[in-house]
């Protein structure tokens, strides 16, 4: 049978830790779904299409073959019944990521039992990175292309 | 001499983790004073009054006869200085929890000496749910019961 | 009903940190028995004997009254069990004691359901003390008056 | 091609935080070798011949079929290399394990870079349980058996 | 040559803790230059006219002459290299502030190789104070004054 | 007048985490004493003999004619005061180093005012490499050598 992840996100932007999570995750998993949130009021700077555009020109075809993009509104478990897949895909750089993502976890198995996260620590040259600080950077107008993979360009 | 505490917090909503530290805060005080602080220009989900009827509805009799409800606004200093009381009650769920408690307790302390703070951790199966999950959770359509007491039903 | 609590650790030797807690939790408590644990193979630095000497002279007439010292060898739950005490105090300084205290806690709780520990957060003049690092002081020949009631002197 | 991973450990003894992972982990590989460390002068509390037992009794038929249990002398990832395994398997409870693991990590990336480190966090209700607690439960009389298989009787 | 750092920060408003890193830095450095961040978005509680009175009459003369107080837009980096100076200057006071230094720090040095960042943890006596809670006790109409220099008077 | 610093460690061996540092620090200071602690009845791996001498062939002419190499007993504090220096440099890896450097720190504060240490956050791409970590992978039989200066070979 085929394993197949969910690897959810706001992707506002993709960065090249995001890419590097995916790249290696299909080490593991036979296809993954990149699933943009898109719900909670959060106000995003990019739109869902440009996301989703950003993030399908981020990867080589031999990546590509093997990965889906998505955007989702509500719960991420809903969606992962919705798709029928049992695995989510998650990286963490930090202990913040950490408590944050085992508090979801534990919130997420007791919405359904089925599901089971699988993480992996950010390769090092990339666990500074997250999308936050590159939008601060963007915003301020500082060299953001060394945090993002060539295709996100504004 | 009645050993009273006040238990401050937001309660949008009340949790089963808030209604766990209570009624073990209750093994050792008299009197537990819940109370809903109204302040900070914060958006809150619920009304005051909404949250403090499921409040008031979350316990039995029991330990109901020993608990106060109100909401305030101002300092929770000012609040236990107004009422009266020595000690605070607090529940802690994790390491980010503590320094921020940490935090918190220390500006206490220089604000009004004689306060007292007294923390539970929480039980290991409540540990991963706060407010803000339970509001997201809500927000997203998913099932919330499972981390509020009975009495929240929207 | 009087509330008592076991303050239970190694004291060797006690510091002014372990001093506060004590001071502090006789605020909640009726009595508080300083436990020593005497037992894990642990090599302590001061005997049994006068690390109990050096904690009765820490504290004034008005605390003492209040307070009972004993060693006890095997866990801490089991010295509760015999001793029929339902609390534990504890002080927390920083997040590793957080995290471990968590640990301990929630075995405690597994082994004696009635157990409920209560813990205080350090003075932030004392967050940075410990037996450990008074040790070291000791034994580098260093001024270690200052962390350790009048009564420790070597 | 099967998909194999290795569950390093020392299992002295086996708990059953380490029995959720590996049973977990069999949703997403196809094989699990449980490898006992061996190494680094450290004393353990039991031998590898009962260490090994127990690990062999602690799994019904249907996970036993799909693990093997190994014990090793020298670098994990050296075993790994000899093994021709490219995943290590591991469960992170808490913030501590966290930073441990991310330093093991990326040590063991720059000694084989086709190594993986594929992590679960440990269900919350076995997230407390650690070897080192289980072994000073079991000097000190204890009742160490809710915290590890029926296998471990000593 | 003569050593100069920038300390950057929105000193909204400035407390004695940043007084405190200041002072100690001019033990180092040469010269300091204060600078106030004025971007992102952030809604300010105080103008940056009335922040920058505050922070110049916060220090005696001995400290004043070797400050420089600016504002700016934009990212620090860019700050930096537009007065030419090479070292920023922070204040940590807790393991939050620490891991958000650690990644600020990270960017800086992919966008600007020459920047170094050096840290002096807060006095203990100082570590609970942010501008944030400051903020809070301002609006909740607390006694503020303790935890600013006497020249921040509302 | 000339700014000096010491630089405490075991060195036990010398990492290139250590010589980044160092190298930084000069940036900032005018001469930098490295300083091998020897004492607490901590076991070593390897003499100070052959400690000093890897020490002293880490760093190019360059930067060694900045640099002098001690070795002490006691506490480091102590040695500051013998040598009449003033500052502390320390690399800071992750948030426990940071939580263990702040509790030094405040003891150090207590026992000699004048002191003042300077942190630097260690390189990302070394954030991860300790002694301990290099004298497992030495008696463990792996490559050690890509964690260590040229000058550390066994």
């Amino acid at each position: 049978m085929k394993k197949i992840a969910i690897f959810p996100g706001t992707f506002d932007p993709i960065t090249i830790g995001h890419c590097d999570i995916v790249k290696r995750g299909l080490n593991l998993f036979d296809k993954i779904i990149i699933a943009i949130g898109n719900n909670l009021g959060k106000k995003n700077m990019f739109s869902i299409k440009k996301r989703k555009i950003w993030i399908s020109k981020s990867f080589s075809k031999k990546y590509n073959k093997k990965i889906e993009i998505y955007s989702y509104i509500g719960l991420t478990i809903s969606f992962c019944k919705k798709k029928k897949v049992n695995f989510i895909l998650r990286g963490i750089r930090n202990q913040l990521d950490f408590e944050f993502e085992k508090n979801i976890l534990f919130i997420n198995n007791e919405l359904y039992k089925k599901i089971e996260t699988i993480f992996l620590i950010s390769s090092h040259k990339m666990s500074y990175i997250n999308s936050f600080l590159v939008r601060s950077i963007i915003k301020n107008g500082g060299d953001y292309t060394k945090f993002v993979p060539n295709s996100v360009r504004i």
